[in-house]
């Protein structure tokens, strides 16, 4: 059984305000961990993790496989070129090879919304969501509230805004969940034609104005731009996407106060976000990769932690 | 020196009774360290295996870098499209390369029948052979024969009948040729252009009627059909294979008694067999996989656990 | 802190004699290590390394990960066609991201001059240079040495020439820059299209006759021909090249006495070398991979191993 309410993380969409809370507590744990001389603990030994990614993906593969390497769990890379799919496999058929190898818990990345949710009515195995189309990515929210708690002390009150393609991100759709959960007021701020119709009723507030976001905002999570909307015909240029919603510095100094920027990276330096801003004192990108390690490490040993002989992680 | 009166498994044509017997026997125990909390046991220690994969392969691959990981190899993968062969190096380069690192295990697949014998004329390195074209794929028979060994006890005198496309399969010949070995029945079925002439000289039975073959055997072993096969003409359509050779609840509920069913994977769902016979009770397909683990486990050990300081297991 | 009076490998232009002693030295003992039936030793244990790999490498990519593996580092792997950089994203940035995930060790190869030493600017990671560009190929030049000071117990004085693609070789750069560190005389031998004007500045000799190279030589390093170089007109045909410039048994007998061989390979037998010079007696060039990777832990061990709470090597 797991140490949290929940046997898979296949969205924050099912998870309460303790479960984030004990995520957010037991990552800062890992992040002292990682700090050590040797990041290094014997909690998942034994423990075998397939990271099974079907969509191309660094950042998020590393920090899992790093994560996982931490708790000396063993770990297995399926990648997308060199997977059975391609030789018309089915996802489920896939998958229950892979279980009846004997893993534990699957870290998976594909393109189709609530896969992960199929695989666990099918399978044994921990489930944890690593992006599943437009829909979640639970781990890259839980890692940008963690690092809002850092900064703010508490997530409860915080006014946070999510800029740029609101409709087609899991970033921003696991975000909004979390931060409501957690009590925070969500703003979405982007063009029409990137933000969802009826987006209000998941709570959030909706700004076509990026100036007038910054007024009323703590903190900025500013989007990845996928640059092959703009063939889509959702935005007619990069300049001109930059020209209202990138954020710039000229922009943010009309704040009133200094506002908080997050990015989930990969950047487009000069679109979405200028250099000035991604690398200002206000700026927390980098510290954003590096919870991302402890909230990985985090959900790992919450999930995976009770199923070895002794539960007790020594920190 | 191996424990077994082999140096190396280039196939199982020159394995006797007695050294499958000691694989699949001790391929059970290594089940049982499957099946602990902690299914991990020091044997190889500080023994280097390389997987070079020169042809894609996903469950092969990842059934032996488990294997290998369970008894505390370290593993180094080569991948097709990183490997210096596309810079028109010989494969006696790449390997005597790869054994000058200090290698001790080069599990090889190759599209070349006979390459890894090839190499293990001229490496001092321990070869297995993970599939080499259409001739030979020794641990997939392996496991073949302990799955049945475990549903019947015995191999002796059981009778099993491969269907599918025998010409180009190398998990039929090394079935056949295992199967013989260890006294089992052996009968192939399928069209005839996709059965060699003369295969009866291997003491097989031939028919091409499915329905024939599944009056008189026990068990079947279902051979994924190679799409690629229609285009060169050997058969003329998809729905015509399957109507013919396509294993479905229908034509097994003719049987004098239930079927056993096997299919090596990954499998084409609704051309040669059905889903419903797939999940059946009577398919063992999933336990195959869990035994192609202790297989590879076992033949790793064999071969290479006598390099170690302790030559005995501890189980 | 480093054991050697530098941080960093980015090239041998500012490693001193004493520096390149050290480092061969300690290949040595890790050559050493590597004979043991546990080839393997705790001393990077916890500390981290990335393989950041922009062009395709095999065995550069394997050696390097192997003796991380010797030295239990625990390693990632970042091949080109997983990485961000597809996304646009920048290498500071995606080098950025991998030091936010407290990474000890970035071992990288990429295609422009020069990278390496950029990010050794803005990173506080340890940087080991695996090939920039035409630029250096240190830890190749540092084996290069290890194997003719084996073979000839000294450095000092030694004659080596250098065939081939002068003016695209990063192996030849590094070992013209070790080389003359170390007191050797350095010959370079090529077309006069492959060899840069100027080249004499650096110290060597230049010629374009490959019998008269012979002649005054004690050891030949044949670069690999890149046979794209042919399509860029530097040289009208590989048949002319091996003519003039391919290393044959005929060739070498012509030699006062018998001269040693090496190539960093792969190698193109029949082109810049034929297979009776390869695989003679006087060829070192599979000493030459097993001291790669002795000479790769050596420089893991200098620069990272000081990170560790006990800097004592236990050889």
């Amino acid at each position: 059984m797991s140490l949290l309410t929940h046997k898979h993380l296949l969205g924050l969409a099912d998870y309460s305000e303790a479960d984030i809370t004990t995520i957010l507590d037991t990552a800062e744990r890992m992040k002292e961990i990682l700090e050590r001389p040797v990041p290094k603990v014997p909690t998942l030994r034994g423990v075998t993790v397939v990271n099974l990614f079907m969509e191309s993906s660094t950042r998020t593969r590393v920090s899992f496989e790093l994560a996982e390497k931490r708790l000396s769990a063993d770990t297995l890379n399926f990648a997308v070129s060199s997977s059975s799919l391609s030789k018309g496999e089915t996802l489920l058929d896939t998958a229950l090879n892979i279980e009846a190898m004997k893993i534990d818990v699957v870290v998976m990345r594909h393109k189709s919304p609530g896969s992960p949710h199929f695989l666990a009515r099918h399978l044994d195995s921990i489930i944890i969501n690593a992006g599943d189309g437009c829909h979640e990515h639970p781990t890259q929210a839980l890692l940008d509230m963690m690092t809002l708690r850092q900064k703010f002390g508490a997530l409860k009150g915080l006014r946070v805004c999510l800029v740029g393609d609101i409709s087609h991100s899991r970033v921003a759709l696991s975000n909004i969940i979390g931060l409501k959960t957690m009590g925070a007021q969500v703003t979405v701020c982007g063009p029409a034609t990137l933000i969802p119709r009826g987006i209000e009723r998941l709570g959030v507030q909706v700004t076509h104005s990026l100036d007038e976001a910054i007024q009323r905002c703590d903190a900025l999570n500013v989007l990845r731009l996928q640059l092959e909307r703009q063939e889509a015909g959702l935005f007619p240029s990069l300049r001109e996407y930059h020209q209202y919603f990138g954020l710039t510095r000229r922009r943010l100094e009309k704040a009133p106060a200094p506002l908080t920027i997050l990015h989930p990276g990969p950047m487009n330096r000069g679109v979405e976000i200028t250099s000035d801003v991604a690398d200002s004192e206000h700026s927390v990108i980098l510290q954003q990769v590096t919870n991302g390690v402890a909230v990985r490490m985090a959900v790992l040993y919450l999930l995976a932690g009770a199923k070895m002989p002794s539960t007790e992680m020594k920190v």
